[in-house]
């Protein structure tokens, strides 16, 4: 089994049943790096603990804490930094141009994928009635966003298939962030009972190249 | 009067009432750039006209059309691009710890401020009575949802105030994006009768400071 480089001095928060933190494992494990990870328990409430609030006041994962003891939240911002860590192989582009289009392309499947599926997640669940958004702040579900969600990810599935009948990947012709963000999307859809159209076939076959991948697992 | 670099070969499409591409404008005029700007008149629904939806399918300002007639969109997405065209002053951050902390606070402004004001704004605005969402699908108001984007603005303004009873700018010593996304969700959230609590004393204070600088006019 071939080394994998340890990034010393980093702590990464995560929650494997989670979506946001899948994101980073996933583009870790395409890095081949390998991180101390710690295990927040988001069902018994451990990210409103004490403890985990002095690392991420947010109380979201996934969190990475710095060799100076601070922290790094939002998925966005810890990839950043992993990849100036680990830049091979490059995950965020490699030129301004590219870098621009990937950063264009997450944007737009986290608003419109990702924080639909959210929506429709976390105002329908049985164990959130009372926390329908992240965060410390107690929030009653909105059964009626519940359902703008569900409508939200139909569109976002039409607007993929329609998006890799032109290219090999969500950004272009590179696996790249979005890939991992729209993995992730369209498998915490399917928790909720929501699949990919039969008809949407580009959307069907970069999952299938995509989920393939050693990473997916992660 | 100093000559301001034309960056050439941009065109940016923007709308003068509209907070999102007010990032932009400020972030242009902190850099003192000079591009080629087009009006999209949202409030006639130039939006959703054919000729921009061939620039911007996702309809929504702002936009920026590169010299190859592609088009990039997404605040962060355009700036980064426009960051590494024009570097100085930096505003996306100099080294790779601090253009992630940068990142990272701009995401928690735009999650926690200026998407609760969207919220509140857009589900309650007598205008947008089926254009709750951005975008070129129809979603009708959800009135729950514009209470609950009110009461996440009110959290937004305390948060911002703790961080920044520590910090002189909302990611740390320097003026950054993130500013300009809180400056811009402070504003917007003026529109909805949403102002700073009188005892924000460090939000109120660091308001002051940003919304005199020339650019805070664009």
């Amino acid at each position: 089994m071939p080394r994998t480089p340890r990034v010393n001095r980093l702590r990464f928060y995560d929650c494997k049943t989670a979506p946001s933190p899948r994101r980073v494992r996933i583009f870790v494990a395409e890095k081949g790096i390998d991180i101390e990870t710690v295990q927040v328990d988001l069902g018994s409430g451990e990210q409103f603990a004490h403890e985990f609030r002095e690392i991420n006041p947010d109380c979201v994962v996934p969190a990475l804490q710095l060799d100076d003891g601070s922290c790094l939240s939002e998925v966005i911002a810890i990839c950043h930094y992993l990849e100036a860590q680990q830049p091979d192989p490059s995950l965020l582009g490699a030129s301004d141009e590219e870098r621009a289009r990937i950063l264009m392309w997450n944007v737009k499947v986290e608003q419109q994928g990702l924080l639909a599926v959210a929506d429709a997640f976390r105002n329908a669940a049985k164990g959130l009635k009372n926390h329908a958004a992240t965060g410390p702040v107690s929030y009653v579900q909105i059964p009626e966003l519940a359902e703008r969600g569900r409508e939200r990810v139909a569109q976002f599935f039409a607007r993929m298939d329609e998006q890799l009948s032109n290219n090999e990947f969500i950004a272009g012709d590179r696996f790249s962030i979005a890939d991992i963000t729209a993995l992730v999307a369209v498998d915490f859809a399917a928790r909720i009972k929501l699949s990919m159209p039969e008809d949407a076939a580009h959307l069907r076959s970069w999952y299938e190249s995509v989920s393939i991948r050693p990473s997916a697992a992660a």
